[in-house]
């Protein structure tokens, strides 16, 4: 059995090692156009920054490793060119040498991942502007920084690999213009709790331009100057371009096999593209959302990885593994910042037109008299059934740790009736007795079974003060520090007393800091022939809304 | 309704809040005989230490809020001291006037909670020797440190508590012996991952006394002296009993309600005792174990208030909601190191005769090329269905964030296959694309369908070199920081040159650093005609086996 690889990097590698371990005696070739083979790519913006100082820890497993101890015949700067189907042969172009060969296959696997989106706009290849995809890319900025040393720099794209890069060029003591066409960063989110993010960038000196887009860019002897479509031009040492990638399907499409959403390669639930000897993973493929069932794009390192291995195995027939459909599950560090989130948002959702119910909460990352606890800010969506479509969380600390609670929640089929009964680790170092993902469990049975009507931010502004009673329970220090325009105070300790000031013909619509003392309110009022509303995470969510 | 509640900590301030929660005109009577309620029992040891630093911190919700937000009647220093079923009422002593007095209940709540174990041995009472459970217990001893400076402790018994409480305590500058009669620390870990704890213990400077028991405490005007079942007698100028707990029942026992498990409180799935009028929960009740199906005991403060939370839920009779099984799932900060489990151990499995299989790995706690990873040795156990009964994980870093994914995976009855599928968040500082959860997945897996035969490190004694082919295909380099005596060296990058030198007669058993290469060799071997088995965790999780 011959087995060609095309790509060499989280897909590809992964696939080789796999063939290996299942089968000492298949031939296993992989291709690579590049210099370098199993790259941590996601590693890539964090030795710009200085974080990784080492060249040669970018790479995870050497060639040598992959020669010997795989005896995977290893091709770097080989570019597969075409593919020839009927001959089951591909054509290989060694870029050393420029000359073209054949070489056979039983089973071909595609994994020549997703290459950086550049709009046809001018100046997008000037001198100094660059994209970044691989550990070539790496160097070729680092080389440009340390010779140039720009002072400043824009970074065009608000998505992960652009706001990592925003970080890491802060580090690297750049001045950093963020600026971004939609009006928030990271699309995974929903815009609240981006709007977190907003402002911590902002807060390191990231000069954040949402709704912004790029018209071009200009170089001349003081730099670079990028056009904003506001009419601005930004200045710069440095650009880099970070505006989304696209699959990389031109092998596949001029092969003829068949393509799926945004141009991807279409394959099966076993890796199988409209050729069952060709397999692709990664980021180049398509694949179906555990949650919303359609096909989509997940360009993440955790998938591509797990679909080479699956592929491996079918490739070699012996087996046929299904692969797991995705649920794009992402974390993200921003400074001081992690943001992380699971499933579909709420934006998907509504675009899919899913029903869905949300909760927010914004508890302790771990027991708040044990030093070191603070805020992670919630957010999860679920269907009438309970089942949970997605979640989102921004903190400092614990983040991703719920995040992958919740996941592993989603991935079983579990409800919001499933997350009031985890039991999760507790001593005060780590959590609370009542585990953040308990309390999302909670809040969202509450809001399922009627003991929490809620109201979300979104709808503030379309309350009448005439119609609606509109109460904050807070403090009248914390109303010092902010709230909602129209609401009065009464705190929460002195409700009881308070009933008769208040009109029951009108429904009631409470608000707090994060949304705990407004259920206690909701409860009380209820139980005294209210109807009464609690703003799902309070004024703390509320203030992330809006502009 | 009057409903009526003993103890005002974990579980019966959670019921006092939750029913007035759910029931804005229920009367919530709740009796506390000590000074405090609703105290951080968990974090009175890192008050001791000094880590928490106020002792207002020490209450997590105050008496006068409890009074006022959930208008409840909060008598401290009450204790309930008869229960009188056929006139549905108690009597109260108030342990500050002496006088007694009856109260009547519609529903009574018990949460007595577990007391501290005192063996009947001389001197136990002896000034300086104390036991930790309440605000009162830690004042106490904070009083005696502050007065008596002693320079050294003797921490009799190596539970959770024990363990935090040396730590603690050389964390406010004392020399401390911790003598445990049991061959090992924290008896929720099997031995060999104690193991690590143990070294790390030793580390910093406690004294650690495995397999040793006390026989008496004695005074003198040199302070304190306690007596080993070694012979020996340790001197010290505090002597802290942690040798477990054991559930407060004697309120229900006196009243005749059924008990269970060590005398403990027996309640069926809705915490009603034999008498359904009276309901109990947290440290005093046995509770039917998730994954062994049996009755156990629990103390722990997630299910504790999760317990409350639901009794007062039933309590109220409009509702009637199942509370859940438990998993003991628990963690532990050791200087620093953490160790966390959930499911069963080894050692319970053994004991209950459950089947299972097991792997360990020692994962990087996030990608190793990002600073600041460090291994993770993690244990996981499961059935031939693949069914996960149990896992266990110790090490610096994102320890507890990989068995609160594993819990929850447990929670929903899932299996190694499905930890092979799981999508966790990834980036390079958080975790690696493989998460180390899918590691055991994938490990569990190969185990299951034969890919990777496994022997395990207590084994290793019974193999004969004279039948057997024993092999450690770690580097040589690596071989000189230790290898298993009678192992030969034939590093995995030269074994497909050396096989003819493996008599293909005898099994070979093949042992690595952490596995991972005597994995690939077993699979060379394998495919090699060779009968070939992989030691599970490898040298590393060897040498935490044995003395
Ligand atoms: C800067 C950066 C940061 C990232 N951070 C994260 C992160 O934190 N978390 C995360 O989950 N994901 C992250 N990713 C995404 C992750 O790296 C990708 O999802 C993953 O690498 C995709 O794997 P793949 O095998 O499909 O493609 P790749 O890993 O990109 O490998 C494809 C390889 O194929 C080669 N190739 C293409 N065509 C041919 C051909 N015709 N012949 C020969 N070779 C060819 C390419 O040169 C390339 O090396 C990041 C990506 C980048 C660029
Ligand atoms: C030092 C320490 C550290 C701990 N660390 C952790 C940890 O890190 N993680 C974890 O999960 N768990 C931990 N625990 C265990 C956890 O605190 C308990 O599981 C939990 O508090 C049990 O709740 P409970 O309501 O059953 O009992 P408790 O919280 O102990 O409350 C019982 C209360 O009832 C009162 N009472 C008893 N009888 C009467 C009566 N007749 N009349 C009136 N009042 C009465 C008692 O005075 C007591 O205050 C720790 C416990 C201690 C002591
Ligand atoms: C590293 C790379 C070559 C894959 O190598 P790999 O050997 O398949 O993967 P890992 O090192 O993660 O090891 C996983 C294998 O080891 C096994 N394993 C892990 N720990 C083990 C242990 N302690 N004992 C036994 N087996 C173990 C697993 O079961 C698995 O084997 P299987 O797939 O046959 O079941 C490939 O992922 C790569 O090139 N990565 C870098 C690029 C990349 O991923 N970029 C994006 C992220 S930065
Ligand atoms: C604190 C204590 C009094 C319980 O109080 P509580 O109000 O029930 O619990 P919490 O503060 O955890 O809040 C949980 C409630 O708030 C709700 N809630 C939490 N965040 C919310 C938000 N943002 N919006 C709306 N509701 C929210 C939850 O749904 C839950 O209500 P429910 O039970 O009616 O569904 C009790 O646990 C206690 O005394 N603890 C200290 C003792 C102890 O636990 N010791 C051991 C550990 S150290």
């Amino acid at each position: 059995m011959k087995i060609c690889i095309v790509g060499g990097v989280a897909g590809g590698a992964s696939a080789a090692t796999r063939l290996r371990r299942l089968d000492e005696k298949a031939e296993i070739v992989l291709f690579e156009k590049g210099e370098h083979i199993s790259y941590a790519n996601c590693g890539l913006p964090y030795y710009l920054g200085g974080t990784i100082r080492q060249r040669d820890s970018l790479i995870v497993t050497k060639p040598e490793l992959l020669c010997k101890r795989f005896r995977v015949d290893v091709r770097t700067r080989n570019e597969v060119i075409r593919i020839n189907r009927q001959e089951k042969k591909i054509v290989v172009r060694d870029l050393k040498s420029g000359t073209d060969y054949e070489e056979s296959y039983d089973k071909l696997i595609l994994s020549p991942g997703a290459g950086p989106k550049v709009p046809p706009l001018p100046g997008m290849h000037s001198d100094g502007v660059f994209t970044l995809r691989n550990v070539t890319d790496t160097y070729r900025i680092d080389d440009y920084l340390l010779e140039n040393t720009p002072k400043t720099a824009v970074v065009v794209g608000g998505g992960f690999i652009g706001v990592e890069m925003a970080e890491n060029l802060v580090d690297r003591g750049l001045s950093v213009t963020l600026v971004e066409y939609a009006d928030q960063v990271i699309a995974s989110l929903d815009p609240e709790m981006a709007n977190i993010l907003h402002r911590h960038l902002s807060e390191h000196g990231v000069n954040l331009m949402l709704g912004t887009g790029i018209t071009g860019i200009s170089r001349d002897s003081k730099g670079l100057h990028a056009g904003l479509t506001s009419g601005e031009e930004v200045d710069a040492g440095l650009v880099l371009l970070c505006m989304g990638v696209a699959p990389d399907s031109h092998l596949a499409k001029e092969a003829g096999l068949d393509l799926g959403v945004n141009g991807s390669i279409e394959v099966n639930e076993y890796y199988e593209t409209s050729d069952p000897d060709i397999y692709a993973v990664g980021d180049a493929i398509s694949v179906t959302h555990l949650v919303g069932q359609t096909k989509t794009l997940v360009p993440l390192a955790g998938p591509a990885n797990k679909q080479g291995r699956t592929a491996a195995e079918n490739a070699l027939m012996g087996r046929k593994v299904k692969g797991s459909p995705v649920q794009s599950s992402s974390v993200l560090k921003v400074f001081d910042l992690t943001a992380a989130s699971t499933g579909l948002n709420e934006k998907q959702l509504r675009q899919m037109g899913i029903p869905y119910k949300k909760t927010y909460v914004h508890p302790q990352s771990h027991a708040s008299y044990y030093p070191g606890a603070s805020p992670i800010s919630m957010k999860m969506l679920f269907g009438d059934d309970g089942r949970i479509l997605g979640a989102q969380a921004v903190g400092a600390k614990g983040v991703e740790k719920r995040i992958d609670v919740l996941a592993a929640v989603i991935r079983l089929g579990g409800t919001v009736y499933d997350l009031e009964q985890l039991e999760l680790c507790y001593a005060p170092p780590y959590s609370s007795a009542k585990d953040p993902v308990n309390m999302l469990g909670y809040t969202a049975v509450n809001i399922l079974n009627g003991d929490m009507p809620v109201f979300y931010a979104e709808e503030v502004s379309s309350l009448d003060p005439q119609t609606a009673t509109l109460l904050d329970v807070s403090t009248p220090d914390e109303i010092l520090m902010g709230t909602i325009p129209g609401f009065r105070s009464i705190p929460l300790d002195t409700l009881r007393e308070n009933l008769n000031r208040l009109d029951p013909d009108k429904p009631v619509y409470v608000t707090c800091r994060v949304g705990l003392r407004g259920y206690l309110a909701t409860r009380i009022l209820l139980q005294n022939g209210f109807r009464a509303y609690n703003l799902s995470g309070g004024y703390r969510t509320y203030s992330l809304t809006g502009p």
